[in-house]
């Protein structure tokens, strides 16, 4: 295996870059793409920025406040897409609001956060507007509503397939590849009501907890844009917390979904897998079920998140086009009374220990669900080392084949990510068969194990951090362990806010790390890139987990926490 | 890949066969086991034959019919034994019948059913006894029952893991594993109140779909004892067919429920994967997930499975203790109207097409069906040989490495049908990880195929064959496409018996046969060992499936088809 200080300069991975065929075939289709993507800021959903980007990521700007304080939307778009999805529809249902009113609000805040935040890879704002438009004639003429989503602007990863969109996945091969038909869950959505005109950023091969790609570059953090988003769901978790979108649909096979979440500022859910369709995209993943990548919700709300679970499930059953998602009904779950709940922390999984902002929010959290009642215990991590090694090696056992594939098609060149993550496990070698099934065995027995324990123990939720640090500068986040966890063991986890940001006074590493021994080069390259100051504002989001298929329980668990932490995303700086 | 001509000679098969090491170090061993069979065989509980079984192998001696004749039970043990699951339950819920009546029964008919078809690895019936006296103890002591199986008589395949009893898979390698706990769905049942006394026969390393092994060889088809009860829960459909048990459990990766009860003579389900708990046994397929195997149950009644299942899921809930399996209650869904249906006949799987009684019992079906209002059309097989290609290939993919390593561990020699399906798909090639991911795509590719082809011709169910012939005789049966295609496909089948048997004189190939160019060797092979005079009163069971995941409308279908036909496997021959 390559050690962590070598992954830039290994041989085999650079003999599928070609810098001649990238320039001559795939480089103008690219700045046609990002012509394409400019010419979708339309100049009555803009604004101009109040400096060049660069300056504004030197003064690490808070975009999200920035907006609110230079009115940059009028009392009525504020109202509309400071809206909780659940008001938006009652007041779309009710005919308070009309859809075109909504999508018009939610289309300029969300040109908005792609100016600040490079959060979108295309936007056909005329496209929702005729849409939203047909929604109100519909509502005019049959005095209802199309479904439950009805004139709501949802943003969709890229990756998922967007009829007669092209649709790459980060990916500059697939540049010219156009779907002729909407993946499952953009059907779905379409059908319930929803209303499209962005899709989103995320990195090359959809491998990073990082953004950075060919076409447009890295997504930035909108409380601070001198640091990213996060991956790979990196424009959902920018443009969510923004305000730009009432919901939007990322994808996680390893944190991507929980990262941006953290990072960008908002809530995420990654379900246990197949209650919520993946089919019809572009990834990697095809045929691979070790470790199975899921969809699923980013919003600023819980509540959001699990009324979007239960009209998508529930109404959208997704399980009749879709023969690899469960007929698995949403459970109305009560809020559970803090009283009821045993929560585990893990404050730090032995891999990466957390730098201070992240274990301020632990301590912060563990301390008010303890005062609200919750009885609150340590989880110790169990075989956290195994879990990642082992995890490592199914994102890379078919020798990248699938990646390189992609890649070389092209020849784009690789991103610095790119390269570390083709090093996971034992990077391109071929794995064979037997050997797959034995990770899989290792797999179920740490299902199995996490099972047992939460059993024994009688806890009903694990906390966590969604990785050792806020969210990352650009192309410096290498550890997933915190999150990748639980897409080995296939737990529902939910990022959720702490209301708490980094401060550069606050969270200064305490006198005792000078001494501190880096349990490995991994810990010591993530740690040694925490400075306080470059962090400022930086959103403090964690994980709540719980058990396998019960989503609906980690949900409801989730608006207990966050009401016990005061938590208001939809009315900060106000 | 090794045509079927030359698998008995293939070199790279035979270089884990180790007479020397076999006889000296488990030759001892399994003539303990046998003995210990043998000695399970109690006198109050068993009957002495009519002639040596050779004789009656000759006479193609109907097992069911004889007992009955020869009243073999007394008045009440017919009248026990003759019980469905649900009559049973009640009773004894009512304290009608006691845990000991039923259980002494139901063991001397399933020893009768051993001494018959040779259906029981091991027997225990002082266990079983013990067992029932301490729950009819406890329903004295507290007016009710410990579970709504309570008293309940049910057999497993031996496969699964029983505590402090070996437990072998039909390996002989594997005759020193002795679990310290029961597999997960026998503790469940346990718990639910069952009563067990008997571990059932196996094919060995599990991939026959007839039952011979190094350890006591096959099992017999009840209803003709010189046929077999195919495999690999080749006693399950034994006993149960004969009466000998209210439930068994079998397991099925490639038809290994259905053949036995459609073979035995009774009704089985597959179940869709991971509703009904696999974890704890022993098996070729650890971290095999490209064909998942699953268990379920084989009774004489499909109101029998309804309620086993209902009971097994939402009062076994068996995901609290294994997380590989779905918290998806077991509905409950009405008998649909006849006239509510629409129902595609398989006539012919484009494979290995059926014999006259296969092809008679699905003429009779789709008349009696259409007669009674069901619109019945002619489901035209959708890639079926694309379908077995693959799921031949899953199976050896990892180049037979776990079935080779449990054979050669103890050198046992190789029994016809072991190396007839070593040489599946590339025998003994090893795929690497990307070839298998292809396999999967190509499966997905399928599943939702075939779903489509449903939802778009609203089509709710298909029935078809489980076999191209009714039961094999030993060793005669190559081919599993009927049923391999819902293991990869992954839909939920329901093995019912039509209610009609094999007979010589009606059941010969026509006229046009002898003009029948075969489609493969495979096809061949098959039909060539069809003999109309060898076949005698072999039940004519058939499939029923329905869409993924809804397992109960199977089911619930599957009542009103033996209602139609008037099925009733509890009454016969009295």
């Amino acid at each position: 295996m390559v050690s962590y200080t070598d992954f830039l300069t290994t041989d085999k991975l650079d003999d599928y870059e070609d810098a001649a065929k990238f320039e001559s075939e795939y480089l103008p289709k690219l700045e046609k793409y990002r012509k394409d993507l400019a010419a979708g800021i339309l100049p009555e959903f803009s604004a101009e920025l109040p400096a060049p980007i660069a300056e504004l990521e030197e003064q690490q700007l808070n975009a999200v406040k920035y907006i609110r304080e230079h009115r940059l939307l009028t009392e009525q778009e504020f109202e509309i897409t400071d809206s909780s999805l659940v008001t938006l529809c009652e007041k779309i249902g009710k005919g308070q609001w009309s859809a075109t009113d909504v999508f018009k609000a939610f289309a300029k805040r969300g040109t908005l956060a792609h100016q600040f935040t490079n959060c979108a890879l295309e936007l056909f704002p005329e496209e929702g507007l005729e849409r939203a438009k047909y929604l109100d004639e519909y509502y005019a003429e049959n005095g209802k509503t199309v479904g439950p989503l009805h004139g709501i602007p949802i943003s969709l990863k890229e990756q998922m397939n967007y009829k007669n969109k092209i649709t790459h996945g980060g990916y500059v091969s697939k540049i010219t590849n156009i779907p002729t038909k909407h993946s499952i869950t953009t059907q779905i959505l379409e059908d319930l009501g929803a209303v499209f005109y962005v899709r989103t950023n995320q990195p090359q091969t959809l491998m990073h907890l990082c953004g950075n790609n060919n076409f447009i570059g890295h997504s930035r953090c909108p409380y601070n844009i001198a640091l990213t988003s996060g991956g790979s769901s990196s424009g959902e978790g920018a443009i969510v917390a923004f305000g730009g979108s009432a919901v939007g649909i990322g994808s996680d096979i390893g944190g991507s979904i929980r990262g941006p979440a953290a990072f960008g500022g908002c809530v995420g859910l990654r379900p246990t897998t197949n209650r919520f369709s993946k089919n019809g995209g572009i990834s990697s993943g095809a045929g691979q079920e070790s470790v199975p990548a899921v969809q699923g919700p980013l919003t600023r709300t819980v509540d959001d998140i699990d009324f979007l679970m239960d009209v998508y499930i529930n109404q959208g059953k997704p399980w009749t086009t879709d023969c690899t998602t469960y007929p698995l009904p949403w459970k109305k779950v009560e809020k559970p009374k803090p009283e009821s709940l045993t929560i585990g922390i893990m404050y730090d999984d032995g891999i990466v220990k957390p730098t201070p902002p992240i274990a301020r929010g632990l301590k912060h959290v563990a301390e008010k669900l303890e005062a609200a009642g919750v009885k609150v215990v340590e989880f110790k991590p169990i075989k956290t080392q195994l879990a990642r090694d082992t995890v490592c090696k199914m994102y890379s056992c078919d020798g990248n084949y699938m990646q390189r594939k992609l890649l070389a098609d092209s020849g784009e060149p690789l991103t610095k990510l790119t390269k570390w993550a083709l090093n996971y496990g034992d990077g391109s070698e071929m794995y064979d068969v037997a050997e797959n099934r034995k990770l899989n065995i290792i797999r179920d027995q740490l299902k199995q194990e996490y099972t047992d324990f939460l059993n024994d123990n009688a806890i009903d939720f694990i906390i966590s951090p969604t990785y050792s640090n806020v969210a990352p500068r650009p192309e410096e986040i290498y550890n997933w362990s915190y999150t990748s966890l639980f897409n080995l063991i296939d737990f529902p986890t939910l990022v959720f806010q702490t209301g708490l940001f980094q401060s550069p006074e606050q969270d200064q590493w305490d006198e005792s790390h000078a001494s501190y021994e880096f349990r490995s080069p991994l810990e010591e390259l993530e740690l040694n890139n925490y400075d306080a100051s470059k962090f400022k504002g930086a959103p403090i989001g964690l994980q709540l987990t719980g058990r396998r298929y019960f989503d609906e329980d980690v949900v409801a668990a989730g608006k207990t926490v966050v009401d016990v932490l005061g938590v208001d995303l939809l009315n900060l700086y106000k």
